[in-house]
């Protein structure tokens, strides 16, 4: 899978891309990250990229021409790649959307300043915009590490022993069961009695209704779109019986 | 402001934290960045940060020592700092989170694997806990970026003169309007003409309905906090009439 990157920082991917699992990945050549400086498209004496906007207002607006040329030119390595937009206005990015994107044959994403793309971007080169969340950046490299970083998990063989994107919280709907690990004891505070018993049935019944009750607790809007057989749902109605008498 | 960053992978944090406007706070000391390889503060013969999960279980759980010990040596020279967790399972963070926690003397960050951290750190040295949003990733330190540049924005003299965090999108909890630059035409499409205008008020009305009519299209639950006046309701009623009758 090719992952094509336009920004007026490249370098900000360096250490972030070369670290860690993602950077293991790129070296195995499990999947392809270039990163393209948007300037080399830029035309003119002073190579611009930005223009203050019309109508007036503090900040600069990104031009189309240079974006324009940029995606045509990655477009003719990998054609049938999706132009994906950084913003703040895009759909929140989702778990759902990064197994999806991982099955595409390639990404373009566009970075730019948060003052704001040109309209026209968005209306004639774009597939789809992404938001990470409700909050502002000083621009869209780092949601798009974020991004390729939440895709290319989803790539075979990238996680490698690291575990499996089965048992992440999200992947059926609900937050994660409390971890622990030794020591049996710190500071005052013991592992659970279930979780050293070697019972796997009570462990397995012990962490599902921990997991139920995290979510419950923390996210009860997750509940609603969470895949939960007949058990889970008596178990959620009991949960929510004993809060309710607390 | 001090931001400390806990880490297996420090080295993450060279290129992003050193560009664009977050690098050059760094420069001009507006802020006091400073990432801490968490096994500086593991023991024993294979300096363990991590373990197996009590119960079994794929992937490895962070231990609660290496991080009480870091939290606390770190806590030693800035005492009043907010230890914050990067998980799944935190409170979503959002543009309020970021100009809240600018406010802050020191932030901990503490940037883990996602298989987990040992519940026992949750419950005695975190104060809050945040998630980007409703996906997995493969570490914490990309999330700890974007926190860290959501909130330097709100810090005086950070933006320079880039622009000002009062204009963002959710800054008073709506989308931002539509942006235009040259080229006044570009592949045929036109700038609309009330930009060109020149005359400001009705650029002002132009560009309020515009968010307002982008924010009910893309995002309409921020209608439901947004900070509307008299007018901004009576013209998304009315956006709201037109919308119904295509």
């Amino acid at each position: 899978m090719i992952f094509d990157v336009l920004t007026l920082f490249p370098a900000m991917f360096d250490s972030p891309m070369e670290e860690s699992i993602i950077g293991r990945a790129v070296r195995q050549q499990l999947l392809d990250l270039r990163v393209h400086n948007l300037r080399d498209w830029a035309q003119g004496k002073h190579l611009q990229t930005d223009d203050t906007p019309y109508g007036g207002g503090d900040g600069m607006v990104m031009k189309p021409e240079p974006v324009g040329r940029a995606v045509a030119a990655l477009k003719e390595k990998s054609p049938d790649s999706r132009v994906l937009l950084m913003t703040p206005q895009g759909q929140p990015f989702t778990q759902r959307h990064a197994a999806r994107l991982s099955q595409e044959a390639g990404l373009i994403f566009l970075c730019g300043r948060y003052e704001g793309f040109d309209e026209r971007i968005r209306q004639s080169m774009v597939d789809e915009e992404f938001s990470l969340g409700d909050f502002v950046l000083t621009g869209g490299e780092l949601p798009a590490m974020v991004m390729i970083d939440a895709i290319a998990r989803h790539l075979p063989r990238v996680l490698g022993n690291a575990g499996s994107v089965g048992g992440d919280s999200f992947a059926d709907g609900l937050l994660e069961y409390p971890q622990y690990t030794r020591p049996a004891e710190y500071q005052g505070m013991k592992v659970p009695e279930v979780l050293l018993s070697g019972d796997h049935a009570r462990i397995a019944r012990w962490r599902r209704e921990q997991q139920l009750l995290r979510t419950l607790e923390r996210r009860p809007d997750l509940l609603e779109s969470a895949e939960l057989d007949e058990q889970d749902r008596q178990i959620v109605a009991r949960l929510r019986n004993e809060r309710k008498k607390i």
